[in-house]
């Protein structure tokens, strides 16, 4: 997919501007492609996008890898630079006289320490106070998008409700989850997490060899990218009949997870959302094993702006889209989330994933 | 794999005292791994170990991630964050006036500017400075799992050459690769580059629905991790007959090969394996199109310390281990490379790839 990468572009001057940031450098992460549709290698040669009010944009990029970016007329220049020359004088010369700048999220120190180092006496921000306002707020065609990847995403949540857990590791399954995410429509897919019994209590836990037995609860964390966009969801299984205490708890978070999203509006804050959910899991008693924040935003990256969490006072606007993940670990015993993505609307919010969210009770 | 992480951090301990390092604070990137075997997910909750003269090492990490941390007895300590806590608070918190610190190459930019404005008049460098010391030169264990991971990938070339490429795309046989690349025992399959008829003079090309057909040359150059350790191999494979131009060009590319590894010993510098391989390829007119480096340092990362260009005075020593990657790509047209892994003996080299490097012929 490709975007009016001219016109996000005007959009960023413009809020530059606003803010009093005078070049912009955006290297490794989504910017880049959010404003050029390249993304850079995540490698030790400088890919830096320079964006400055005065001259077009220009894109500095090592020579190997410039016959792959591909221009739009006019929107921003190309500037390869061979083996033996110096990058990130490349990137200071582009620069005259500025007074602020603000460098990609992600960049490695390397280069901040070494673009600080030539540019003594300029401010350094983060690129994200201005593109995090951008990118946000989702375009048409980017909610399109992200409802295409969340479609695939739940294709793969219900065939896994066909399947039998028992017998496989978490390993097998979690190389199965990813197979499908590909066959589902995905061209990458990211991230597959399979934890099952007692590694259930550990959130990002690392598939193990470990065998799915019967009376295991499994939690499957999965998504990938589909034309660039981010999918990703949880559902919970249950190896054979849930014991009474598993469906009680799970009927709390069926209902925290759905109380934050019935709380999302336009104009209410990040942290609403947050303390909704929050709210029912700590007056069932099991507040202090909900160890995380409720979600996190989703777009080009699978984690960007907002984060739904204490503290973030942001104002939610149509347009915004993030995931809703309540959950519940006991240590040493199991865990349990429900995570769908959701959109705010102009008036409410709006689903992207429709799969079914019950507790699945597997063979 | 394990190491003992107790060992390594005193070696990182004595070169910070000889180097002046007050404080070691790394995130994501092999430092983490390396000296706790622990690796820090790219996201935007800080995982960062710090190691400092007076106290023991302390990794702070999300609390859920936490469950993921693998400790051994008394080699560093762990402190989890809550989401609502101050991670970048507490890695200050761990700091007593210290003047310097080095700060992981990797780190990104929010972090690196975070901790700089709470630590003013603190010198930040970057960690290399003192880990790509330590890391560079490999332990014998490291080598033999850089030897096991250069074994897996010569078993996929080896298999290569016995493929049919004609009639496939780009995109279906870098699949084909990856999945060759697991079965063959790598945990993780990095990347399948496969560049196909004029695609081939872009040297990070993205495999494509271009089907190769009858008289393209194919650049693979694959690789993945394998007991954490990366591999790296470029093999150019001929669908039917080359012309006889395109042989005349890869034995000079063969010669230069050959040349920069017989270059390899302890005391040479590294710019002088990449002169020993241009020079070849200068002398026979193509110098202008060997467009990139001659290799890059591999182990923990597919990237990392020493890099084989024109400029690093980096001298070789035993236990070094990097590719030798020469290429001639010429626009429009075709490209080719021959890359193995090599490591610093003793007394020479020894290549860690064995498979066929010449010219395959396929169907």
């Amino acid at each position: 997919m490709t975007f009016d990468y001219g016109v996000r572009l005007d959009r960023l001057r413009r809020l530059m501007d606003a803010r009093s940031v005078d070049a912009l450098l955006v290297s490794v992460g989504a910017d880049l492609p959010y404003f050029t549709g390249y993304e850079a290698m995540p490698l030790e040669r400088l890919t830096m996008l320079v964006v400055t009010a005065a001259r077009p944009a220009v894109l500095v990029v090592p020579e190997l890898e410039a016959p792959r970016v591909v221009t739009q007329a006019g929107v921003f220049e190309v500037r390869p630079w061979e083996e033996t020359e110096d990058p990130v004088g490349i990137v200071t010369g582009l620069l005259d006289r500025v007074g602020s700048v603000a460098v990609g999220d992600q960049t490695w120190a390397t280069f901040v320490l070494d673009l600080q180092r030539r540019l003594p006496g300029v401010r350094f921000d983060v690129a994200s106070q201005v593109t995090g306002e951008l990118r946000m707020r989702k375009e048409t065609a980017e909610l399109d998008a992200l409802r295409r990847a969340a479609r695939a995403a739940d294709r793969v949540a219900d065939r896994l409700r066909q399947l039998r857990f028992s017998g496989t590791s978490e390993a097998g399954l979690s190389r199965l989850v990813a197979g499908m995410t590909l066959e589902e429509g995905h061209q990458t897919a990211g991230f597959s997490i399979v934890a099952s019994g007692p590694n259930g209590a550990s959130p990002h836990h690392e598939a193990t060899e470990r065998v799915i037995e019967d009376g295991d609860a499994v939690v499957v964390d999965f998504g990938g990218k589909l034309d660039g966009y981010c999918s990703d969801t949880t559902r919970t299984f249950h190896v054979g009949k849930p014991t009474p205490e598993y469906r009680r708890i799970f009927a709390v978070l069926q209902e925290a997870q759905a109380a934050a999203v019935d709380a999302v509006r336009p104009g209410i804050v990040a942290q609403d959302v947050d303390r909704a959910a929050r709210k029912i899991i700590e007056r069932a008693g099991y507040g202090e094993f909900f160890i995380h924040r409720t979600g996190h935003g989703i777009g080009l990256e699978a984690h960007e702006h907002p984060y739904i969490v204490e503290g973030n006072h942001q104002e939610l606007e149509p347009g915004m889209t993030f995931s809703i993940e309540p959950g519940v670990y006991l240590p040493g015993r199991f865990g349990m989330r429900i995570e769908d993505i959701v959109a705010v609307t102009d008036s409410g919010v709006e689903r992207l994933n429709g799969s079914d969210r019950s507790l699945a009770v597997v063979a």
